[in-house]
């Protein structure tokens, strides 16, 4: 039975969660295939959830392995392929519990790096689970700079080999995803050396496990790095290579080949290569960065419409939490940044998707500015999402503490996107290099790409806001964004020109310049989301009421940013003091019309309780009595060795000592 | 060995390191006891903390049991009482991972809430561990709002006893420490009901584990709630009663007593039970707040200069992290605060210490002002820390992820203290009630409290800074941040009066100002902060270089606090948008100059290594030797069932394939 108290939210949504669904799904069709899958994989126990938070890391990594072995006989029976149009709703069936994600990074370097015969011969047998593979790139001293790092492949023309070392500790490959206990097979990148000279780092396949008994083979040194704050299912690991040797054919030589005689020969465009990460860094968005969020604004507002804590008027019931303003201002900007983002994901994906076109054309116009967007937004994303999980995560109090809430485990996984895939602070800075780049091209009055066309008009106006009513204008907030983009981005151009100009070294100029280029960066990603949101509403359907409340989400996410940086719009002078005190009632005033719609919103996201694994958010809102439930389950309610041992002698003792 | 990249660290400091230690100590005398208690308690290997990162919530718990019954034997050892010198350093010796904390909780709310009969009799038996206490308060369905609490307590002249009982689920008790697993005993607040009429909460002292073999009372049903985000050392509980009786005697009377024949008599004031919050929301902030936060810069900052990553100059050595400008943002703010909140702290102590001598004297007159000071510092405080926290982890990249590097466990365990004893916006808000009131009153002409004189004074000057070094001077930015607060709760004021009379109820117009109430309360700490560290700084001793270097952190906490939250300055034109770029121009040069003494000044907050637990902090900087060595000891590098039951066979039967 569902509580009444989040039975009722949903008496009087102002509009369709189904079509909602839909929309979000991309058609009432996805929605229906997705549902199936989710179904299929749910109600199988293997897949199970239960009992997770109550798991050490080493059954959690074992419970992922039978998973993604299950995985391969379940697709079978279901008929799902990898091309298939259900195969990219397992993932987010399982929730991401899963083991050899990198078993398929292992295969896409393959297939991005390797000859046709190296693909002929390999991807087969990854396919078929012959191996098992990972991917080894990031050593324990070397994360983002790959250039640095020194694991080194020198080439013996004698025995057409490639002999593979770690020369030193911070040498030592760490992190790869499957390979502390999982993985046969990995690919190493390694400074290649001929005939003593470095042609740079190069990615070079090597068996690290037998295939008969899984033993490590000679010269390798392989384990697993230990705990981690969340991926206790992933056997992210370390190796340590010592006079390995591979054989010529190993190395990946679809962009360059070592002739037996050592000759280095270079060929075809390395520029695909960027490509890939933009690739990885748009693909994790959805998946890795907005379920989390999606599933805790669930949490969050579900259970907000069922704690009752204080009274919000003298003599009635205790109030829903979510009644009270500063708990609206905490959730309903994440769920509007949830919608917004969504949105912004599916920019980006479009955008990707024309610059692969491109690409298979030979016209590779576009990467810079798809180059620059990925990492932007991916840092962006990445960054706001973390925060937002975070902030419910205490919205909900201690119950959102307890891991059986959910909200730690989210926060948590969420928190490494900041990291992985590009750390959000470098990546912010590539996307002000290319900002800089453009603004003076612009400046000079040459062509730049269509994102950023708008740095070359600089305007000084003044916003014409008059009330409150109109903040709800996109046209007056956009403008507002990219105002402040603008001004941001050619503030920090000066300054660097000025630097350079007073005798500063260019590298010197540009470090100190840094934090104000992470200002401009995100400015110009905020911007971009702001617009590409405020256009995404135009062209809904005006039918079910979904425009009416995806307009109210885009002006409470436009308001927001703004509220929660008041300075930069400030700053020249662009918004008045008096027109921000206007943003800012109009800004209160959406959080009073959104909350009503909450739970119909979070509902919309169509989550099972299953995938939710939360006492605090389930469709039914029982929270109470899930907790309970769930606690006695856990394993601090079996029998503890401290008592016999510690607490009955401390008693005891002092009891007799009476 | 150090290495060499932190040891070249030391050798400039601009001051000397020992004798800022001794400042922070509160004298040299305080800082030799401090370190004999550490070294007597990390020299017992019983209070190790080896292998912690490993251990399941089972064994944290059982270690921390072990912990605790040995320290009384340690104490008694050392001759360490309740009432030495050496008490305080015990719980920061011991990096909090000890049982039984509640168990202090429970003999603290007898002394103050209990009867000299009660003291007499509990006391005794609690010090001598005859007993194991908890404090049960918090229910399921309760948390902040004490009335609403539902456990009841219903007098029964027939037998002179307490029948207490959990009505329903939300009622049952939740979260209290020791209490899942080790109390014998607890204090209970409940409902108290005589002859049918409700006379609101009260303690009750129940027994619920036997003292011979600890099996649950007659009518107890306890446990463990389960897993945390951190806290896995102690046994946080849950409590059902059914019909549980306990005698007259047992409800603690110091304030109100039941006679035998059911009268009610309230005698004494209340008015110290405020006082007990307001000295535990103190007191968390030395141990539960700062520490933290200084274990994390200390980890971050050791390893910025260890970690060395891309070239900041073309054809250089990579650059040591800490070298960019963007991860001195990140750093060196969190230092400052750090530093701040140090200061801020002994401020708040003084003021305690000031207002107990004053109540001992039955002059309550302080107890308003240093219940809204205490609440909002201890907001305040724990917010801005465990933000810096979050940031010192993610500042550190991967290896920040590694719960080998301490960072994980500092980053869960310091986010409850946003959450636990008064959750932060709740705090906030009694702050704000405060300042509404005080603002009133001295609208009105009538004496406030010291700390809010100021509101008295709003003056409508603009900022007189001239260029960036002016922005140096205490006086202007001190200035500037009480401007800022005084704005904040005026509007607020004006807004809150506007809305009473245009017709709305005073509740309804408070629920609707409370974001902007949150604005003012925190402006006001953040003014107060500021103002005591740059009083502070004045009096400091010029000597050994201290005084500068605790001056470039002043400035350095108070241009930061600008620079994150200029539209604050900006709004109304007190900093004009030139200030402003004078400001960021300040604020980024005090970076690059405190950049020099940052090991040092980590360095003088005197953590072991132990106590530190960190492969990416200790001493000597030997970061990726130590990550190998402790990953090599992970549980998860034994020997998985995953091979034998689901690898093997994967592998196997698709090589037989072949």
């Amino acid at each position: 039975s569902v509580n009444p108290d989040l039975g009722s939210e949903r008496q009087t949504a102002s509009f369709s969660v189904e079509r909602l669904t839909a929309l979000l799904d991309g058609g009432a069709e996805q929605t229906r295939i997705r549902r199936a899958v989710v179904e299929a994989i749910q109600s199988d126990p293997v897949f199970s959830r239960e009992n997770q938070y109550f798991q050490t890391q080493n059954e959690r990594y074992e419970a992922a392995v039978r998973k993604a072995v299950h995985l391969q006989k379940k697709m079978h029976e279901m008929g799902w392929t990898e091309n298939g149009p259900e195969y990219k709703y397992i993932y987010r069936a399982l929730s991401g519990d899963v083991a050899f994600l990198l078993h398929r990074v292992f295969m896409r370097s393959i297939s991005v790096l390797g000859s046709d015969r190296q693909i002929a011969k390999w991807i087969p047998l990854a396919t078929q689970h012959k191996l098992i593979g990972s991917y080894a790139q990031t050593e324990l001293g070397h994360g983002t700079y790959l250039q640095g790092l020194e694991t080194t492949a020198v080439f013996d023309t004698a025995t057409q080999e490639f002999i593979l070392n770690t020369p030193k500790i911070s040498a030592m490959k760490w992190w790869p995803g499957d390979m502390g206990r999982s993985a046969t097979h990995t690919v190493v990148f390694a400074q290649l050396y001929i005939h003593g000279k470095c042609y740079g780092i190069h990615p070079f396949i090597v068996q690290i496990r037998s295939l008969q008994d899984h033993s490590l083979c000679p010269g390798v040194t392989a384990g697993d790095i230990g705990p981690k704050m969340n991926f206790e299912h992933i056997d992210n690991g370390y190796l340590l290579l010592k006079n390995v040797r591979v054989p010529r054919e190993n190395m990946l030589s679809k962009f360059c080949e070592v002739r037996p005689d050592g000759t280095y020969v270079r060929q075809g465009s390395q520029q695909i290569n960027y490509f890939t990460m933009t690739s990885v860094r748009i693909s994790l968005i959805s998946d890795e960065v907005l379920i989390p969020l999606k599933k805790a604004c669930t949490i969050a507002i579900r259970y907000s419409v069922v704690r009752r804590q204080s009274k919000l008027k003298p003599g009635e019931q205790e109030a829903k939490i979510l009644d009270y303003q500063t708990q609206q201002e905490k959730l309903l900007p994440q769920l509007a940044a949830a919608y917004a983002f969504h949105f912004t994901n599916d920019y980006l994906q479009e955008l990707f998707d024309k610059g692969y076109r491109e690409i298979q054309r030979k016209n590779f116009d576009m990467l810079p500015e798809l180059h620059a967007l990925s990492s932007g937004f991916k840092a962006m994303i990445t960054q706001h999402c973390t925060a937002g999980v975070e902030i419910c995560l205490r919205a909900c109090g201690g119950h959102g503490y307890s891991l059986l809430s959910g909200l730690p485990s989210l926060y948590t996984k969420i928190l490494a996107s900041c990291i992985y895939e590009g750390e959000n602070t470098i990546l912010l800075l590539q996307t002000a290099r290319f900002l800089i780049k453009c603004f003076m091209a612009a400046s000079a009055g040459q062509p730049v790409p269509p994102s950023v066309t708008y740095l070359a008009a600089v305007k000084h106006g003044k916003c014409p806001a008059k009330n409150k009513l109109d903040f709800l204008s996109p046209d007056i907030y956009t403008e507002a964004y990219q105002h402040v983009a603008v001004r941001l981005t050619s503030s920090t151009a000066a300054k660097l020109q000025d630097l350079i100009q007073s005798g500063d070294k260019k590298h010197d100029a540009w470090n100190q310049c840094t934090v104000q280029l992470v200002q401009a960066a995100k400015a110009h990603c905020h911007y971009i989301a702001v617009k590409n949101f405020a256009e995404t509403v135009e062209k809904l359907e005006t039918k079910a009421g979904i425009q009416k409340i995806m307009k109210h989400l885009c002006d409470l996410f436009a308001l927001h940013g703004i509220f929660s940086n008041t300075g930069a719009f400030l700053h020249d002078g662009y918004t008045s003091a008096a027109q921000m005190d206007m943003v800012t009632a109009a800004y209160l005033d959406l959080l009073a019309a959104i909350r009503k719609d909450a739970v119909p919103l979070v509902d919309a996201f169509d989550f099972t309780d299953q995938s939710l694994n939360s006492a605090l958010g389930s469709y039914d809102g029982q929270v109470y009595q899930r907790l309970y439930e769930w606690a006695q389950k856990s394993p601090t309610n079996q029998m503890s060795p401290a008592y016999e041992r510690y607490l009955k002698p401390l008693l005891h003792n002092t009891l007799s000592k009476l």
